[in-house]
């Protein structure tokens, strides 16, 4: 039986409008290193429609893809709502890649139009001859050198671009129509892209603003510290907008010591970013006068959140730390760790370490090796796989069937689901160590050592068991001068894993491999392991009954 | 160009399951008139499943409507989700009115089966020889007295339907099938029918959910005290279990002493009612002990809300009364008077007088008499209309062309929008009274009447006047032993309302003519006027300059 409702699709233009007309005197705050530029939505509105307006009149028409070379600028916001809304797709590119990345990403999906901030414009000019689909280049601000281009492409200020047009008619679109590319870098193979429906993002808007996730309203005036080329920035330009929060734009300045001036100058309200800032706004605070009070919502991503961190952001200023999970393939929020209901507040830090509940909107399940899936009982592990309207069912113009299953999203993360929907990751699965058939998490491992005050670093890899197939292999940097053995950091995690987890084999390091983004480079650990290059300390340890025996040596 | 996300559409069941799956231990806690049962979400959701399977086994199937003649009972909100879960469609009857209409409702819908909490049953008795489309009468708890029904129609108890399955499956169905059917009553005509959708539905409980308007999170515990045959209960029973907020059911237990020790001794965070209602808790409060410490959002609609109710709310009990505005063709939540950011706790309550602003997801627009839309000034009086997924297109097998305008829902109603997307209603098109070309409104000046001490009701309607067309006509009650004259009443409007507003006609009179549902009848008003039944003052008002002068008598 049909529903008498209005059959009216959910676009991108009109969370741009609802935010623009019921919040016409909120903020855009524009942090330039100092100076804060303050615009209200009413007069950025403006600015949004004649972007729409101008590329309209450059010829960009419906499935072009005009993309972005931008910081979490005025410019780049714009053109989060101007692009889609003019039916056009908006392709953020990720500046912190590599040139020959950032070229693949470009032509593979076509883009006719580079948005640009103008210190970025050098970053444009190593890559520009090897563009060829770009048609127009626009400028946001003063570029300190020209851009030299090749024959065709046509270089604009983006002041002369914007055309005032009061007539202006955001386009009727199918809500299932692509709003916005953005890609994601795995660890092998190339790039892919996420193509992101008006839908989509209309419907994450919504569900990150409610009550079960951040409850943004125009109470809020939000500090998006993650980079707007990364999964939209969270999605939280396009809530914050659509609530009338205020929405703070620190552009290029992701040093602490800005970040700091700005929490405390301007007081958002709320902010996201990876762990690694909030460690650093964590230890500046502790020297320098930084005022959080104003911050009711602090949420870290993109990394595991150590309990360590959550403790001491509580303890020493007083912030509530949280954490989001998500993925770019997942618009992006998945997961969320607000506290349950009367959670005291001395007990709140710990759901922080979890992953976090499933949001609303977001269906998840736990899925065995033999395809299985498997119960909510925080201990069955398998991986986390998703399914919703904000998720994504294949890649842009890539064939990838391995990432997807009936229909439901592959994470490729190894975790478990604890009754009430809180996930909780334990590793990837490509890095799982499966020992006598159950898993050990090496993220676990590596976060108990990390307790230890005289490690710095530690990965943990799955080496070649003859009895168990598989066991945790070790590695650790310890700080200058500290002296621990294997069987002091054994014993320190003994009673705080499961004991058949305890590893037997050990190595200290100067370093630990990297990847080009800092992350730990397990692939090169395991070639180096696997090549002999690694000093192994194995502590053969005798397990009987419940205590650990000393290893004999 | 496609986008890459999942084809997953938006449905009833998945709200069902994303709180019980989350929020496995939030409670439904039924008040039965003192006795309050807990049972918990996970409880709940197998009388829920068990409903859907047993529903499937009696023969419902898909596009089959299940009627309900309930209270707010747990059998009401099983059926909110295993109805619309297995396919079929929940048509909530309204048991407060006429047995004609009821009968007219159900036949028009064609109800196949109907869920009825036991001490309806005499009520049912009333109706069920007159439908003959029911096929199933399931009875929710004891009948006093045994059912009896025409050949060919089934009585079961709900125990009975109830069918364990575990390895029930919800459907799999389009987002824009209907979900569930509500009729509205107008003044004219008979009843028409509003199908929502599965789509209308999901959206409806994410936009109220959002921090723009009723946050709701599992640290919420709410009491709908609106009937779950209003609108879905303002879609609270909805939104509240997405988010694992507890739900109060209070039965039939709407009187005050019910509701004051439901607010005392379970402490809900959230509550809507009609004014009526919050009208008699603060009486009643200021008298006997209330505690309404836990209740952080007070939510009136249903009708026009009164300043001086939000202040004794207030001031007495500590309580922000606030407003939504909604129609059962707009499932139903429009607008909400959250105070603006910033607001002073003296200045929240004047923003409770306003209707409301536009919640996200609904856009709205003035549109005048020769059907042009009007600026956004609050000043500029038109029709409102509305547009969005959550508002009803058409009506239910009833052809109602004038109520629709270019896929917009006109609502009958004048008002202005106000900068920020806060609409004033000032009267119903029908009642307003456009004098000089420009509209007056009897809203108004009702209220400002209200407020002067000697007066009891006021009704104002328009009358011809051979200058203007139409002038206001004032018709008041005033209390017992009360002198007070036209001149006077005349003299306390001047200087609250637009002076060439001030009405020059006024009658009192010992009662004012009412609808069955007890509200101001002004149709009889006008009758009574065209007929001369009313003894009629003229005041005869002269102005000049900016001054009034005193009439002539």
């Amino acid at each position: 039986m049909h529903s008498t409702m209005q059959d009216v699709d959910l676009l991108v233009s009109d969370l741009f409008l609802h935010g623009l007309r019921t919040h016409p005197e909120s903020s855009v705050l524009h942090y330039q290193g100092g100076e804060v530029r303050r615009v209200s939505f009413r007069e950025f509105g403006t600015t949004v429609t004649s972007l729409a307006a101008g590329l309209h009149r450059l010829g960009v028409s419906e499935d072009d893809v005009v993309a972005t070379l931008c910081w979490n600028s005025p410019a780049h916001l714009a053109a989060y709502f101007a692009v889609p809304g003019m039916g056009a797709v908006l392709h953020t590119l990720n500046l912190r890649l590599h040139d020959d990345q950032i070229v693949f990403i470009a032509n593979h999906a076509a883009d006719k139009v580079i948005l640009v901030d103008a210190d970025l414009v050098p970053q444009l000019q190593r890559l520009i001859d090897r563009l060829p689909t770009v048609e127009h280049v626009i400028i946001a601000g003063e570029a300190e050198a020209d851009l030299t281009v090749p024959a065709g492409v046509q270089v604009h200020r983006l002041d002369d671009v914007l055309a005032p047009d009061t007539d202006f008619r955001w386009r009727t679109l199918d809500e299932r129509s692509a709003a916005a590319l953005c890609y994601t870098t795995g660890t092998t193979g190339d790039p892919k892209g996420v193509a992101y429906s008006h839908r989509s993002i209309y419907l994450h808007s919504l569900q990150i603003s409610t009550g079960s996730a951040f409850a943004f309203s125009d109470a809020d005036r939000v500090l998006p510290i993650v980079p707007m080329f990364h999964a939209n920035a969270w999605g939280w330009p396009h809530a914050a907008w659509t609530s009338g929060a205020d929405i703070i734009l620190n552009d290029r300045y992701l040093q602490i010591e800005h970040l700091t001036r700005i929490i405390t100058e301007l007081q958002p309200t709320a902010a996201a970013a990876v762990p690694t800032l909030w460690t650093g706004l964590d230890e500046y605070a502790r020297t320098q006068a930084v005022d959080f009070t104003g911050l009711r919502l602090a949420v870290s991503g993109g990394s595991p959140l150590s309990a360590a961190l959550v403790r001491s952001m509580a303890t020493h200023h007083g912030v509530a730390l949280t954490q989001g999970w998500g993925m770019t393939e997942t618009s992006p929020l998945l997961t969320f760790s607000r506290p349950p209901r009367n959670t005291p507040d001395a007990e709140a830090a710990q759901w922080a370490s979890l992953t976090g509940r499933i949001v609303p909107g977001v269906q998840a399940r736990i899925v065995s090796e033999t395809g299985d899936e498997l119960p909510w009982d925080g201990e069955s592990i398998g991986e986390v796989q998703l399914r919703g309207a904000t998720i994504a069912g294949r890649y842009f113009r890539t064939e990838a069937p391995d990432t997807f299953d009936d229909g439901w999203l592959r994470t490729g993360d190894l975790g478990v689901l604890h009754e009430g929907g809180w996930i909780q990751l334990k590793d990837r699965l490509k890095d799982g160590i499966k020992s006598g058939g159950e898993w050990i998490s090496t993220v676990e491992l590596e976060n108990a050592l990390l307790e230890h005050e005289a490690v710095i670093e530690v990965a943990v890899i799955g080496v070649p068991d003859p009895k168990w197939e598989e066991r945790p292999f070790v590695c650790v940097t310890l700080k200058p001068g500290a002296a621990v053995t294997a069987l002091e950091l054994l014993a320190f995690l003994d009673g705080k894993v499961a004991r058949w987890w305890l590893p037997e084999r050990w190595s200290f390091v100067d370093t630990l491999p990297k990847t080009s983004v800092g992350k730990l480079d397990k692939k090169v650990l395991r070639r180096r392991y696997d090549a002999g290059e690694l000093a192994v300390d194995d502590l053969r340890i005798t397990r009987t009954g419940d205590s650990v025996l000393p290893p004999s040596r």
